[in-house]
């Protein structure tokens, strides 16, 4: 990690910048993909996994029989770690869903919200060796939860030609209502056109690499909704003479075993805290399996010392980290001062691996600083909000007569002339 | 409008399509304003204010004594109705606040949401003969109400070098913290990059024409958020035998005066009831000033007659219009089966125009279908959601074991070891 140790405020600017990405300009890949399977469905999915998995899929659906064979295979042990992640994030993603509550905005109009499910929804997971079936749980409860009636699930297939059975298992767990064994961005061009066997969709969540991420942006463009904009992820700790430093570096080194294009960032009132949590990086990254990855993210990151608590709080506003540890004396005394984070750990105990797999919390969080702009997954995103409004006689006749006059100063006199009607019907 | 008498389901999918746009491939001539607001900044503003507005700008800051012209030339009547608007907008919103609950998902982690305002936000009004301050007033309040710190308004100026009287009225009764003379993409370029007198924005608001929506678009692939993407307006009227048709017609009309490309669509489980709408819409649009555009609008509409009032609702739930009457009896009891829809308004008195201006709802909705996978905007679009997780040392406990079996199934050995050092700490 670059260490500095009070840089001035107007050096900020290039702390708080992520690491420039090789983005690669995916368009017409991108494009293509999507054109071919608006026209040829469901075998333009089987041409590109076979280029790209050299999997030959005949029936993209996955079949009772593969589920059965799944849950034999997930361990006992998993299978009560699922359970116990299935109850905390179901308890506290619960939590969310709005009640309805009348408001009467003046005597005679009542308005109010209610929530619907989005009908149809897509989760995106991808393959690879670490089949994350984590994020099954945190985008299939909240689905589950806010009434979506659709929850189609794509990932692609593994070389013995089905999905890894964990996160089958954890699919069923969840309500899913289909799986499908495509991935890329032919999964993502499936859900939104449809094809012969998947379902188009209203809306896709899920992360995925720069060609998946790209052909969820060109989605947007065909009327279906996405999650948030994707980037890498980062961890920003800030610690002070309180924090554990074998902690600090262990979360620090669970962000950076991610991808050598995550960042950590470490910011302390204290340079004897920076340097002990050195210390225990080095000791820990180098017993790491995937310490190759994590050494390369630690290139790209920083430890900071800035002169006092409240000065971490403003510099890690500034940056927006997708996770915030507070591993500091009363933490929870200081969230009201957090304007911009994904989601925020609180002392010594609140690892942010516990935040990715089961203290309740969605691990589905803006990067890249869009916690600026963006909140995390949460049932919220699963539904739309109606606005209602219950108007009586008495009601119209209370702000009738102020729309008149507003729509007319708006040169909208249709407008005028629906409350004029309304108006002149119950004065005659 | 054109007329359909119980056509076959197979037949709804060309009936819930909107009219074709005449969309212009817009991004080069996009894409170069951005480029040059980008680098020239409020020099580019003034040559593009000078050829697309026709005017002057020197300074694109209102000043006080024009906040003060406009606070003199706004008649008292105008204000009066504009104090009933915020009165109830402001009620209705304050609702959306979420107050913070802290669950326990297990035995020592609590978990809770905390809201705060995005800093700053832009707000889009455009220009014009006719001033939109109304949506001042449906996008201020919430932006205020979230705790937003900027919220920064732009609108073209008119031939006399300002932005018109009521919005700059409207801007102060709100708290709008700065307005800019400046309109079009330029407007949305310099929310997106900010210029020497503009500051730059995390989300932008508000309607516009094809350049606004194509710019507003272009600006999220700065990092920039937008409020929902923009179309044309729209309302579906299910109406029984119970409706009054003058006012049946008058809403149809509220929303046909629009635009030309407007879309409204009644529906009804009685022909009787349709026929005696459309000779009241026939009286009706004869007297209306914008006659020449409702009528246009018209004739890209549908009335359509259904066997029952379950069969009007399933047809709007396919047709997820912007806008929901429900003139029917007992309207209340049908709003659980309404799933795709951006406001409802029930039975005969709350007219459209009720929620365009002063019910209280918000009147920035989701158009062309997009119902289906968005929510109008309100208190949340203002606000990002950051979750907090206090683990204590019997939560770790609890939960430890279980992400130390997650983490490792998911090849993510740093993430298991941020628990086991905690665990192991704890047992020694």
């Amino acid at each position: 990690m670059k260490q500095y140790v009070n840089p001035a405020k107007a050096e900020w600017w290039n702390l708080i910048r992520r690491p420039e990405l090789d983005t690669l300009d995916l368009s017409a890949i991108v494009g293509n993909v999507f054109q071919d399977v608006k026209i040829n469905g469901d075998s333009a999915n089987r041409k590109y996994t076979q280029q790209f998995d050299r999997v030959e899929i005949d029936t993209f659906k996955v079949s009772q029989s593969e589920f059965d064979a799944a849950n034999l295979s997930v361990s006992e042990e998993l299978k009560s770690a699922i359970d116990v992640a299935i109850s905390t994030i179901t308890t506290f993603h619960a939590s969310q869903l709005e009640k309805s509550t009348k408001i009467e905005t003046v005597p005679g109009v009542e308005c109010w919200r209610v929530s619907r499910g989005i009908e149809k929804v897509g989760i995106y997971i991808p393959g690879g060796s670490a089949p994350l079936f984590s994020t099954v749980l945190m985008l299939g409860i909240p689905a589950k939860l806010a009434g979506c009636k659709e929850i189609v699930l794509c990932s692609p297939p593994t070389t013995n030609e089905t999905i890894h059975p964990a996160i089958l298992y954890a699919a069923q767990q969840v309500g899913i209502t289909q799986c499908f064994k495509v991935g890329g961005v032919q999964a993502i061009a499936s859900l939104t056109f449809g094809t012969e066997s998947i379902p188009q969709v209203n809306k896709i969540f899920g992360p995925g690499n720069q060609y998946v991420t790209a052909a969820k942006q060109l989605a947007t463009t065909f009327g279906v909704a996405i999650d948030m904009p994707a980037g890498p992820s980062e961890l920003l700790v800030i610690a002070d003479e309180s924090a554990v430093p074998a902690f600090v570096a262990a979360d620090l080194l669970s962000q950076a075993e991610h991808g050598a294009d995550s960042q950590v960032i470490l910011v302390s009132d204290s340079q004897r805290t920076v340097e002990a949590v050195l210390v225990e990086l080095e000791n820990q990254v180098a017993v790491l399996p995937r310490q190759e990855i994590a050494r390369k993210a630690l290139e790209n990151s920083n430890a900071i010392v800035l002169d006092s608590i409240d000065s971490c709080i403003d510099f890690s506003n500034a940056y927006a980290p997708e996770h915030l540890i507070l591993a500091i004396q009363s933490a929870e005394n200081k969230v009201a001062s957090v304007l911009n984070a994904g989601s925020i750990f609180l002392g010594n105990y609140s690892c942010e691996s516990a935040g990715d797999y089961a203290s309740g919390t969605n691990h589905t969080l803006p990067t890249n600083g869009y916690a600026r702009n963006y909140s995390g997954v949460s049932v919220d995103s699963f539904v739309k909000k109606i606005t209602v409004q219950n108007v009586s006689e008495k009601g119209v006749q209370a702000i009738g007569p102020a729309i008149e006059v507003m729509a007319e100063a708006e040169q909208l006199m249709a407008h005028k002339n629906a409350v004029t009607v309304r108006l002149n019907s119950l004065n005659s």
